[in-house]
């Protein structure tokens, strides 16, 4: 698995704190990578294989932390975050602490500043992939915070992902803030997808003879994310393809049909609210992109 | 433009009715490709530039129906479509009525009664494709209803769409079942977008900044689209990626993220909502996909 003929001590010795199903994984690659790997869990037991594979298992996680100049943490939540390194944020000091327990942009930002606090360069980490994805180019892992440390650390990092490793910005919130909105696209794609699987499977049509035509549908919809952004960008919203107004027409027809064909009728009045509102705020003649203004604000 | 030698004598004559921008673009491919074509419109002056390339303008709906074996309708409703056919009823005999006006299923299907009571052929279809796509590979079109029919004008309709052109089953409501469906695929995944640029807006990213990591985000879900519609068929939704209890705590986390930066929380909401209640009714450690029980039926 190792990517060049360097030996382990060339490469960053590398503390994986947390050895859940993700920390698991991400320790396995460092180690597999070469990486001299320290790893720390509540369980020990769950270190067994990795030690059996050259890992060290630290006593403590004051011992786990002050092995390695870059400390990743993967644990259920911040509040397992704090519990577990607060107590020892001095040994912090001078290292890396990169963060890739699932937050929102408010902790992650509130994470930088403790860390600061104790000295310590501190990343913020979202992963868009299984467990069993990580050292494979299927998966993603974004990282914010502070670019330095990123950059001192990035060829460690690709061990996690050589092609998906992104770099995004200074502001530590934005890993946790994109992770948030690629999951919110995706959980759209499989509820819409969802929504007519089950008005088909009135007719009895299969979900999976529908599925085909659904790809390609989402493949065709991805050409207008783009033209939309950039609209959205510009604050101006011509409806090169159809209006406001033609797409509500067309979610009317939506819910008509979910309702009386008796399948869940939330999604389809969601849209059409969304909708309607647009209109009524006066974008009824401008592209689907003037929704945007529906989705900066609260419902009133 | 025509794609063979022919003269326009061996090809098909075909009648559209109405010529708003979908019915013309229509009768202009018709007209391109070289099928004798006879228009009417409400207003006759919408056929003008038709009539100056070979057109025939009817001076009676009952004529433009007479003068073609594929009477193609495409106006603003069904309604409309009753107000203009029903009176010239028997002059359908023994034609093919292609019925390109958008629908619901339960509509289709009336219309395909109301159509045989006249001894005509009935095909219902849905257009994918904004006017300027039709005649490219980019339109798609469904049809749905009588196959005889259709394999006897599939080489007209491939005018519209040579690559496109879909016939899906004897019932006549699939056309416009599909199209509500792959339509509620495309706001899904819009309005998955707009949540995420939203969200992303707060921290000042431009929406093209984020749309290349959202498309990729689309294109990877377009494979869980079709292991869940496996999944779906076989009615068992072994959870070999995320269970519904993880997806669960993820949509937490959208959405406390959308209502501490003030965008608006009813698409987050929602999500929650339906995955609550499909881990509520026992599927809290399956995939996604065991999310369909809740799409098919009624919110309690």
């Amino acid at each position: 698995m190792s990517t060049s003929s360097a030996s382990s001590a060339s490469r960053t010795p590398v503390t994986v704190v947390g050895l859940g199903l993700m920390g698991h994984a991400l320790a396995a690659a460092f180690l597999a990578n070469g990486h001299p790997t320290t790893v720390w869990n509540r369980s020990a037991a769950k270190a067994d294989d990795l030690v059996a594979d050259g890992a060290t298992l630290a006593d403590s996680v004051k011992s786990a932390v002050e092995a390695s100049p870059l400390v990743v943490v993967c644990v259920s939540d911040y509040d397992a975050v704090y519990a577990l390194l607060d107590p020892v944020g001095s040994s912090l000091a001078g290292r890396t602490l990169l963060n890739l327990t699932t937050s929102s942009s408010t902790q992650a930002r509130e994470a930088a500043r403790w860390a600061a606090d104790f000295d310590s360069s501190y990343l913020d980490g979202a992963i868009l992939a299984l467990p069993q994805a990580i050292g494979t180019a299927d998966a993603t892992l974004l990282y914010s915070g502070s670019k330095a440390a990123f950059e001192v650390h990035q060829a460690t990092l690709q061990v996690l992902s050589e092609t998906g490793t992104v770099y995004l910005d200074e502001d530590h919130g934005l890993s946790a803030l994109y992770d948030m909105s690629i999951l919110g696209i995706m959980w759209g794609v499989l509820n819409g997808f969802l929504q007519g699987a089950a008005l088909l499977g009135t007719a009895n049509v299969k979900a999976t003879t529908f599925a085909p035509l659904a790809r390609t549908a989402i493949n065709v919809t991805t050409d207008y994310v783009s033209a939309y952004a950039q609209q959205i960008d510009e604050g101006n919203y011509p409806a090169t393809d159809a209006t406001v107004a033609v797409h509500r027409g067309g979610m009317e027809h939506l819910l008509h049909e979910s309702d009386a064909l008796g399948v869940n009728t939330e999604l389809p009045k969601l849209f059409l609210d969304l909708a309607e509102r647009a209109a009524a705020d006066g974008h009824a003649n401008d592209s689907y992109a003037a929704l945007i203004n529906q989705f900066r604000k609260r419902a009133v």
